[in-house]
């Protein structure tokens, strides 16, 4: 299968099929990148996945891979960034005018990590304005009626059609996890902390993070392995001998019936495979106003993140930032701002002590399919509280909708324990194919 | 007094004096500015703060100010950027050949919010590398044979010498209060997360923070209010009916003898005011790898952080800057940087939680006088713990030291209560003046 993928459709091959193939002498950088640029030519009218992307320029980086010795685990293997991420000599367009012409000086540092490890900078994925809620033109690649998701809207939409194996996006409410979800990848929002935002607009300093979308769960860790500067040593499956929390929070009635059915399913799953599985509760006292603290802390960061923006370039701010964070944000009195971030440390001590009696979380990753039509991309419901509370999030493909479109659970992890997740999510990969 | 100023040395008025005057028509943005150049023009050949100034900019700014209406607190008054903060039109050096002839697209967030409240932004004061350890010119007005102290030396330096009532730097160990206590100036690091980050060169980001300096406390209190993008609302002294807990952390013994005494007797004057005065000590299970756990969040980030510059420009960068972070925080495994952050959480809960039993901790700025070189630019050890623990601290003039130099106290506030912590320092200030 995999020999067969290497010959005739390279964009195919996982991204690990794919470096050991290029390491073995068995394919080359040139090749793989081709065979990626030639799956953009054919969708990109119906996909427009892409808010950048420079053929030539691709294709040289791929030779000089070849060119050159084997310099890491990504070595030859292009990887997306989300047009609000830097890489050296690419504009960086945000999805906004404001910023004609703009060429960083710099590569964010997860572009610089992607380089050391031999990796290609394939081109610039299609962002929603400053990965605020403003859409692309991206469509859904298994549905052009549908969204992709957003924010991180081309990166979920050209790994999901084979244009690409890898990308990197940013989650500040469900950015990674909702497109993941809704185009049927494997989406990766690390511990809060873990990899550098440098050469990546901001939007929110407390809650941006981000974010690794990949086809599968071995691939969307060996680029944690590069974009974290560790040492890449897959983690062996952790098998079913755990225990899983099943997670309804207060806003499941908002998730579709089959969504519902779904997780379910999903967490019977878990059950005939050997698993535990407990149901774990939100306290109201400290969870119930978890929206809002959400809200509170972007809005209050972002009308300050934003500040050139606003004060040089206000008439070139949609609707939808300017009446949705920057004025709720400005309007934030600091008292708020400041009860909402003492709420949210206490909510994150509260799971960490609670992560002793499981193993993961399990929950959903969005309200059900992808929704139709382009301009919304997609409630953030299922996804912020997670981002929030600085936690692991892993989003696996787990079922289909009535519509034909992929639904998907989001399993949890304990802060910083995200090896542990991979382990799990491994595992569970594995048994939602067989 | 200040009428004189505004007459003849408007460069020596407060900020806030200043600003009054120029909404009352007695004094000109122009005015000020010219003074601040003249300053600028008779001390720069002995002082050396400034990376970048262009007087017609400067000037042309402030007659803009001059022919439109008053638009916030601080209109025509002249604030000074360490050179690691964008500012448009202006370039930014972060005191390296890395980036030769990079001007910035965009006003960092502070830089936009001055602009938006009627400030100039005068120009670029000079950093370390990168608000790291390697030296700019710098010297100490006070004393030219020694170091302003660092990283924000440049900012410290020319708001000491009355070039610029105001400047703004960066904290990651001690790089705003170190160099502000060296100066004989006030200095002001903010709760960690209350003020936006954006368009500033990132060292650690779970550390680095923006900080303020001024000639008085009502002057930083002015800035922070223009920074935070929160009302300007003075607040009142507090009085001495308040319990100070001084902590004498356990690198107490590296401090000067002078220093001491002088602690001592700042205790000995707020217990002379009215205050209670009790003792904090730091458990040392919990506290006794502070250092380290500082170290290796910083390091293991930087290297991360600095991951273009690395990849790209490794023979540009400075021994001190490459052997000290870089390779440290590469060879510190993913494990040790977890358990120190999980570790960094727990002290400052640990101290949020103590903060119940009083109202500031009064502690040590430094380890005594600005020391003699420019190679060296001090000790951060009296002020890491304190940037690690998120809290809001003040540094106050409170003496001389044995070779006429400033020593001083540093006020630490509980995390997010920065409002209260100003109405104890400007208690205290009036204080010490008296």
């Amino acid at each position: 299968m995999t020999d067969t993928l290497i010959r005739n459709r390279p964009c195919e091959l996982s991204a690990v099929d794919a470096a050991k193939a290029i390491a073995a002498g068995q394919l080359t950088s040139e090749g793989l990148v081709k065979s990626c640029l030639e799956r953009i030519e054919e969708r990109d009218a119906d996909v427009q996945a892409w808010a950048w992307l420079d053929t030539a320029h691709a294709l040289e980086q791929a030779r000089a891979a070849d060119a050159g010795p084997v310099s890491g685990p990504l070595h030859g293997v292009p990887v997306a960034l989300k047009d609000i991420i830097d890489a050296y000599g690419m504009p960086t367009g945000f999805n906004s005018t404001i910023y004609p012409g703009y060429i960083p000086d710099a590569d964010s540092a997860c572009a610089a990590l992607i380089r050391k490890s031999g990796g290609i900078i394939l081109g610039k994925t299609v962002t929603t304005e400053f990965a605020n809620r403003h859409p692309g033109p991206t469509r859904n690649p298994l549905d052009p009626e549908r969204t992709p998701g957003g924010s991180s809207q081309g990166s979920a939409a050209a790994v999901a059609d084979f244009q690409v194996p890898l990308s990197i996006g940013t989650q500040t409410s469900g950015s990674i996890i909702r497109p993941a979800a809704y185009c049927g990848v494997v989406g990766y929002k690390p511990s809060f902390g873990e990899v550098s935002r440098v050469g990546v607009k901001e939007q929110s300093g407390s809650l941006d993070t981000l974010g690794l979308i990949g086809r599968s769960t071995g691939d969307v860790e060996l680029l944690r392995a590069v974009v974290t500067g560790i040492p890449y040593e897959p983690v062996a499956p952790s098998g079913f001998g755990i225990t899983v929390a099943l997670c309804r929070p207060p806003e499941w009635n908002k998730a579709t019936a089959e969504a519902r059915a779904d997780i379910e399913e999903t967490a019977e799953l878990f059950r005939a495979e050997g698993a535990e599985v407990v149901e774990l509760d939100l306290p109201t006292e400290l969870f119930g106003e978890w929206l809002n603290d959400h809200r509170r802390i972007a809005n209050f960061e972002a009308s300050r993140n934003f500040a050139h923006e606003k004060t040089h370039h206000a008439d070139k701010i949609s609707k939808a930032l300017w009446e949705g964070r920057i004025v709720d944000g400005a309007r934030c009195p600091i008292e708020d701002y400041i009860a909402s971030q003492r709420k949210a440390e206490r909510m994150r001590a509260w799971m960490d002590e609670r992560f002793e009696g499981f193993d993961t979380i399990l929950t959903l990753s969005t309200a059900g399919e992808a929704t139709v039509g382009l301009a919304d991309t997609g409630s953030a419901t299922f996804n912020s509280l997670w981002t929030l509370l600085y936690t692991p999030c892993i989003s696996l493909p787990s079922g289909k909708g009535p519509a034909g479109l992929p639904l998907a659970v989001q399993l949890v992890g304990r802060r910083f324990e995200d090896e542990k997740l991979f382990a799990i999510a491994s595992s569970l990969e594995h048994a939602l194919k067989g």
